[in-house]
Formats: C-alpha cells, structure tokens, sequence
C-alpha cells in the first residue's frame, strides 16, 4: 500500500450503533473539520416500555459545533436516516445525499415541518462534495434500497472508505452495479482505512442477486393463476415491488399499494423515477370489487408482524377493506428480523386459518454482503486499518476474523465502542478518547423525558401491577381522618379477591395505628411501614411483590 | 384396511394446545371411560404480563371426573408434563408413564407436597394398562428425552394411535431405535385414526440422529483442547449431556453440571439408569480451581437466553462461581426456540465481548419428526382417519397436506381446535360438539386470579404509566379539603417535568373547582372529569395517555 504525502491524524468517532443497533452515525473529524456519516434511529428493545423510536445523544456534536460541516448519508433506510428531523432540530447543518435517499430525507422534513429550514443537496455517484477540510466522493453500490453509496472520505490524514450497507449485485434490478472498478482505483490509491459493513459476516458465500426473486415470483404467479396474490414485503425494498410489479403486468394483473409507508415510499419513487409502473397497472383499492381474484396483485406492508401494519390486520379481520379468503395466496418477501419471528408466526397461523396459502420459501433476498464480497471489497481496497461497522457485536468480530484471515495484523483491526475516538494516522492508530454518546428515548412527542426510572417503573408495573394506598391525616392531631383506602391496578381482578383486598387493608390499616400510637406522624417513615406490611403481606399471601404508592394527604383541624 | 367388530364411537377432545402452544393435553373418551393423554403448561406468551405459567382449564374433567380413570403421559418434558401438580389438585387421578418419565413427575410432585396423594404406575414399553373400557399401550419411540413413548390406544370403537413428540433415531444415544415394527403390527390390525406430531411438518426430509451431534462435539474438542469448553444444552436433553459427558471422558477432562434444571434432571436420570457417568468424571463446582482450563468441562443451562439461567449470569458477569475468559469456548447444543433468538443473540455478544469463541453450529439436532419420517408413520399407520398434533396452526396443516399427499381424503382429515369433540367410529367422523376449555395464568401462588382485566391493565401501565390523581372532600358541603395531588409512576420523570405536573394539577383542579360550582358532589361523575381533563391536558401537550387512578377521599365535616 502506498500512503505519501499525508500528515496529521484523523478522529472516527461513532457516535451510536454498537449499543443500540441501528443509531448509525459516525462522526469523521480532520482539526477544524467534522463531518457526519449517516443518522438512523433504533427501534427499542423489549426492555423500553412504551417507547416509540430511540435516536442517538448529539451533546458531542453540539459541543463541537463550529466545525460540523454537515452530514453525508449512504442511503435511504430509518437506521441510517431516521433520526435526522430530532438531530436537525439541534445541530441545523447541510445534508448531502444521493436523489432518492434524498427524496425520503424531504418526506421526513416535511412531517417535522423542517422543509424549509434545512440546506440540502443531490449528490451523484462520482461526485465529489468538499466540507472543510474533508472531500467526499460518492460511489455507487447495492443494498436492498436503490442509490445507496459508500463514501470515499479523503482527509489530509489519508483515505477512508466507508462502504455503506451493502451488496454486490452482479445483475441488479435498477441501475447499474457497484462501481468495483472505482473502488480498485481507490485502493490503488492507498487507503488508511475500510469501515465495511459486518450484517452479514457469519455468513460464509456471496448473497444472490435481487434479480432471483423476480423469477421466484414468475413461479409462484403461474402456479397460483387462480388465485388473488398478496404479497408482504418492506415498504423501502423499491427494487422488490418493481419485480412484483413486473410480475403482475407479464401475468396482466392489477396492483394495489396498500400501507401508509409503502404507499409514501413508492409514491417518492416513482416521482423520481426510480421505479418504473406501467400504464393501467396501478389502481386504487376501492376498484379492487371491479375485477375478478386472478387480476388482482396486493402489495402491502407488515412481512415483519407489525401488530399495525396492512397484512396483520388482513390476518385478523379488521382491515377495513380486505377480507382474507381461502382462495388467496400470500406471499412474504422478507425474512423475520430478529426479535419478529413469533409475530410473522402469529400473522401466518392466522393468515392459515383463514384458509389462505402462504408461501414463504425462495422469496427473499439479504441487501447485505456475505463473506465472500467482504473480501471481494477488502481485496480492492487493500486497507492498512480495518474498522468493521454495521451489526451486533458478534458480526463485527466475524468480519474481524475475514479481515485477519486476508493478512491484515490484528493490532490494525479495530472493533469501537460508541464514544470511541480511534485517532489514525498513516503511522499508528488507537483509541485516544471517549466522547459523551447515549440513547435517548422518544415516547409520543416527549424527546428524552423517559430516563431509566421511569423505564424500571414501567418494567415493574407491567409484571406486578401497582397497589394504591391512600391516607388522610388531621394535622397536629394525626388522626386518620380517612383511609386507609386501598385501589389496585394490574394486581388481581376475579371473584375472592375482594376478600385479600379487605384483607390487605386490614394490615395496612393496623400497621398504621400501631405507628400512630406511638409516634408523631413522620410521612416518610408512614409511607415506608405502608409499603413494608402490605409488600410483606402479600408476599407472605400470594407471592407477589407489586409496586406500593402511598398517598397522604392532610387536613388542617379547623 | 381392516375394521372389524368395532361399535360405538369414540370422542377426541382436546383440552389445550393449539390456541396455547405447548399445553398438551387431550382427552379420549368412550362411553363411562376417559383416559388423559399428557398434561402439559405453557409459557406465557409476551402479552401475558407478570406470568409465570400457563396451564390448561380442566372444567370438562372436573364436571366428568367419575369417568375419568387416568393420565396417560408420552414423554417427560414440561409441555407434556408440567400442569400435573396443579390440576392434580383438583383431579385426584392415577398418572401412568415411563420410568424416566415418572421419575421427572415425581420430583415435581415433590416440590408440591403432592408426592403421597397421588396413585402412579411405571410401564414398560410394550406393557398394556386397562383404564375402565380403554386399553392403552405404550410403545418405544425416539424424542429428545429419553423413555417417549406413543401409545395406542384400544377402544371398541377402533384404535386411536397418538405418537407423542417423536421422531426415527437409527442410531440413538441411549436405548433402542424406535418400535417401527409394533407401529406396523398395529397398523395391520386396522388403525381408526393417527395423532402424529407436526412440529417439524413444515421442514422435508429426515431429522438428522442425536449420534452426530457427538461427532461434532469430538471435533469441537479436538480443536479446542487448550480451552476451557462450555456446553449449554436444554436440561431435559439427557442423550445430549451423555455425549457431552462421553467426549469428555475421552478427552480427559471432568464434566461440572451448573444450574438447577440440569443438576435435577441429571441427577434423576442418572439415579434411575438412564445416563452413565464414568467414575472420577463429575467434579463440584467448587473444584474447578484445583484443575487446568484444559482440565474442564462445564454442562449448563440458559441455551434460550433465559435471563436468570447459568450461562447468562456467566455472560452479565454476575455469576458467583465462573467468569468468562479470552481462552473459554462455549458452545450452545441448541437451536433458539422462536421468540428467543433475540436473547440469545444478546448472550452471543456478551460473551464474544468477554473474549470468548463461541461455537453454534452443527451442534443440535432437532428431536422432532421432519416430513419423511411423518410419511413412514402413516405408511406403517394406515389410518382411516388422520388428526394432527403438536405444533402452531400452520405446522398441523403442513401434516395435513402430508396426510393428503399419501391419499387419505380430505374430509377424513380434522385440524381440532381446543373443545371440539371428535367423534369417531369406523363408519363416521365428526365434530359434533365444543367443550369448555381455556388457558389459566399461574402468577406467584395465584392460579386463574389474573384475568384479562389485569393483563390489559398491566399492559398499559407497561407502555404509558400511571398517575394517581388524589383529593380529599369535606362530606356535605363538598369542599376540597386538600389535594388534588398529582403523583405518576412510568410515566416522566426528568428535570422540568415538574413544570408539566405542575401545569397538570392546575388543569385537574380548575375541573374539579368548575364541576363543584355547579353540581353536587357525585364521585363517579367527578371522577370522569379528573380523567378525561387530565388525558386531554396531556394528550394535546405530549401526546401520550397515561392511565389516569382518581382516588377520592371523604371527611365528615367536625
């Protein structure tokens, strides 16, 4: 590898991922220069109660505002552009991106009323964007997104490539394929560092071209003539419903886009002409009654059992413009994300009791490369430091292991924490720093009021429901005006338990008066033997530990 | 097929499963005379808050219980066995099972102080038992435990073969491949309907025999004969443990069981014969110290991710006696049962974080029959009528279309819900009425006193939170004495909420002023309108709909 004339080092600093997957975004920082790779958000884990999004801590960014120069973005998925509208609101500088990555950016500014606040910019692939004293130059790749691009980030420091999510498609369904010949003109080059994308680097192989699924669903069209075909995929996968679609105008039958992000994100692309719909092909669902089961092709949201989603409430009954029959075919075009496999269970248990048929084999594609095209990108670039991005901890480590087995020592492979500052330079490389990241939760409109507290209460109400007790005193005199009244919720709700409620009072009501007798009425010790006879109590009883509110309140004598 | 001199019918009534997964439990039933074949729990599934099991309603056996004349159990594992010391106490019947499989049953009976109470009977494979005008058969399968059984079950009506979990094991572990000459013996007489396990029916071929599982482990330990090996494995997979036990023998290292599932099963399989330790192989815990990682290996539970099992505790660094280290393999003997994958994946990366290698492949095989093996059953079967078990909706019409593939006709093949009542003669089928059937929540001590009520309460609690709205009135002149306090749980609680609680409690008390000025006091009225301003209040500002618990307290006027 040739590296001449750099100087100077260059900070990676990601900023969200590896603790809350999904939250990409890496910051790229050259002295008086910070740019932002990507900005995605999470989806909360089984542990955050109630939460709707999970968007990353900025506090780093904002201390540094002043060399911020904007943020680039590799493509158009929520884990990787998601959480701009929160972040934009806080740290107001320009985006760059590709035009349909672009164009779902606009539909989020739009919602967030952001539109004409916020500078952005097309980017072509082979372009290159200066920010300071970085430059940016966007190469084109796959991924199950179309427009999605690695970066080549060049810094006085050296070159680093940042592929992205990505695949290598041979035979891609829009536009061309990942530009490889660029990406062995850069590693020709010298490149310091390869920040690869690590989804799928336990899985040995290469991942098949979207174009397969297009005659997986030629196959099941003609094996099913007879019968409606509705077909769940991810709203994003543009390249998927063009193949559908395709499918359905060869075998002459109509499509109906059902589910409100499917329905935003191919109407986008179809305004910007990423996806190519024949003419009478679409038509809207309410003259779905005009043609007969064998002309009809639904394309909807909810492959992943989303309890909200079209398919789900197709499956349960309460869509209000389907109805399942058995003469349906429904096809799911995804595989379940981990975390999903009992929901899209639930759906095809329903799906199948209505007498549907469901087909879910050969239907999907991985937008993610597979060992054999990480080394494939290794190889091209020939990186002196290896940083694997994207996934768990464990597919990190996996395209660790790729990269060492390829020959790059293990001491110039680095697997970073969020918070990590790796400094690098065509010298030496290692982690100098860590900086303030943190997840912060979004519940309803509220950015960051629901902190580990109310979390755990939330954690504990759910399994133990809560138990009310409440208190009037006279003050001075302390005597129990009313009260102690006893209310559960979450607790137990069935004939007889009116009988431990009254039971329960009795205790709490006892350990009172024996406190009261005794001492001057102190409310937090009150509320502390409150909680202890009723907790041991019922412990004692049921085995069950609810959570314990007192309530006192005081009346003046008068 | 032969049927001959058979009369009267028989009824199939199955009394959990298929709306709760994994609570096994079916009654047959001619004339005077009901056996129980299993009884097995459930685990809650995600929207059952708080519980800890889920067990059959047993009504049906409860209103019939001079007929019922015993259970009759396949196998040892809690879906088949698990309810017994619940419902046990409310239906004092004999239990018939296999050695091994009685010995699982007894210690449960033990830790419920049931172990005098209940009449039991060990049969042997082949042996015959007769329950009232019901002869029951036990015949050797294969399954993931040791001592399954199938059982057919001889009635006037015809004979009813229910194959329990199984699968075809040519090479098992321990004992004797499965009894596929009786199943074909049976099957010459003239078989009036299979129950046969669809758990796997949706995958084709033939479920790979335990014995390679050993091969991969030797392998394993080969390459990894400097390390510490850890192993987890479900604790009811004896033949796993053997084999896990067996490699290390021959690689010179002692075995440490850890984790209290695995010590009790081991422990009673081993008392009763059913696995072979070598002497001077098993260690305590405790001395691991006095030997090399080389030296080692530790069997343990928490293979699903479960939170509070061994090896998850090993991962979270919180368990007592076994750190993980940069040296340790793990291996997991398991495949992530759905809903788990999450979990596990979780334990995965805590565990690579620890430095560990951890190992997941080829080192499981299923203990279910795939479809071939499910076509040799019914090609030595021959049923007239086909009833398939075990498994979510889609795996029981997967056997069916099996069922149909080797030209049973559709109309002799039945997909039961829980209380359909089958009746079967060698002229007719037909479900010809339901039963009273249901899933009750097990919570600490409490059996059925969580509902649905609480279960939605919980569930809302869980994702909005809770605030408690208290008020104290004068009696008559309806003054409000002190209050309203504002207190929430779950709900916000982070610097400048007490701004918006404070807002909350001046909307709350302009309501309550507002209503107090012009209506007498009624409660139910008043309660209404401290929940629905305050639900208004917060839905407009934060869009979020805590439940909201008015508590209205009364003082006699003095």
């Amino acid at each position: 590898m040739k590296l001449k004339n750099e100087y100077g080092t260059v900070k990676i600093i990601p900023l969200g991922g590896l603790e809350q997957i999904g939250m990409n975004m890496t910051a790229i920082e050259f002295e008086d220069s910070i740019i932002v790779v990507d900005c995605g958000l999470s989806f909360p884990s089984d542990d955050m109660l109630g939460i709707d999004l999970v968007i990353p801590d900025v506090t780093y960014l904002k201390d540094n505002i002043d060399k911020v120069k904007g943020f680039v973005i590799t493509h158009g998925h929520e884990d990787h552009i998601g959480a701009l509208p929160y972040v934009l609101k806080e740290i107001n500088v320009p985006i760059y991106a590709t035009k349909l990555t672009l164009g779902l950016i606009d539909n989020k500014l739009a919602e967030h009323e952001l539109t004409n606040r916020i500078k952005r910019k097309v980017v072509k692939y082979g372009q290159t964007i200066t920010l300071g004293r970085i430059r940016i130059e966007f190469i084109r790749t796959n991924h199950s997104i179309a427009d999605a691009a690695a970066l080549a980030i060049y810094t006085p420091a050296g070159i680093i490539v940042h592929t992205g999510d990505f695949k290598v498609d041979y035979t891609p369904v829009f536009g061309d394929m990942i530009d490889l010949q660029r990406f062995g003109e850069i590693g020709k080059k010298g490149v310091l560092a390869l920040m690869c994308d690590s989804t799928n680097a336990i899985r040995p192989g290469f991942t098949m071209s979207e174009r397969t699924v297009g005659k997986t669903f030629d196959s099941i069209f003609t094996d099913n003539a007879k019968s409606r075909i509705i077909v769940a995929t991810f709203a994003s996968n543009v390249d998927r419903v063009q193949q559908i679609i395709n499918s359905a105008y060869k075998f002459g039958r109509k499509v109906i886009i059902e589910g409100r992000s499917m329905v935003n994100v191919i109407g986008t692309a179809s305004e910007l002409g990423y996806i190519k719909i024949p003419e009478n092909t679409l038509i809207d669902i309410e003259q779905m009654k005009n043609y007969t089961d064998n002309q009809i092709v639904l394309i909807t949201t909810g492959s992943q059992g989303e309890s909200m989603a079209a398919l789900s409430r197709m499956a349960q009954s309460i869509h209000r413009k389907v109805t399942i029959k058995p003469n349906d075919t429904v096809i799911f075009s995804s595989t379940p994300i981990p975390g999903n496999e009992k929901a899209v269970s639930k759906v095809i248990n329903e799906l199948s009791m209505k007498g549907a048929n469901v087909i879910f084999q050969d239907t999907h594609v991985s937008g993610h490369a597979c060992q054999e095209e990480i080394k494939l990108i290794y190889s091209l670039i020939k990186p002196k430091y290896a940083i694997p991005v994207h996934g768990e901890f464990r597919h990190l480590k996996a395209q660790a292991e790729v990269a060492e087995s390829l020959g790059i020592p293990k001491e110039n492979i680095f697997i970073m924490s969020s918070g990590d500052v790796l400094e690098l330079s065509s010298e030496s490389a290692k982690v100098t720093d860590k900086v303030h990241v943190g997840s912060i939760l979004v519940d309803g409109l509220g950015v960051g009021d629901v902190g580990n507290v109310v979390l755990r209460d939330r954690q504990n109400l759910a399994e133990n429901g809560i138990i009310v007790v409440a208190l009037t005193l006279e003050k001075y005199s302390n005597q129990v005006l009313a009260g102690p009244d006893i209310i559960s919720r979450g607790f137990v709700y069935v004939k007889g338990s009116e009988d431990l409620m009254e039971e329960a009072r009795e205790v709490v009501s006892a350990a009172i008066d024996d406190y009261l007798s005794k001492h001057t009425a102190d409310w937090g010790r009150m509320k502390n033997i409150i909680r202890e006879s009723l907790r041991d109590f019922l412990w004692k009883k049921i085995k069950r530990d609810p959570m314990v509110l007192p309530v006192i309140m005081e009346v003046s004598g008068y």
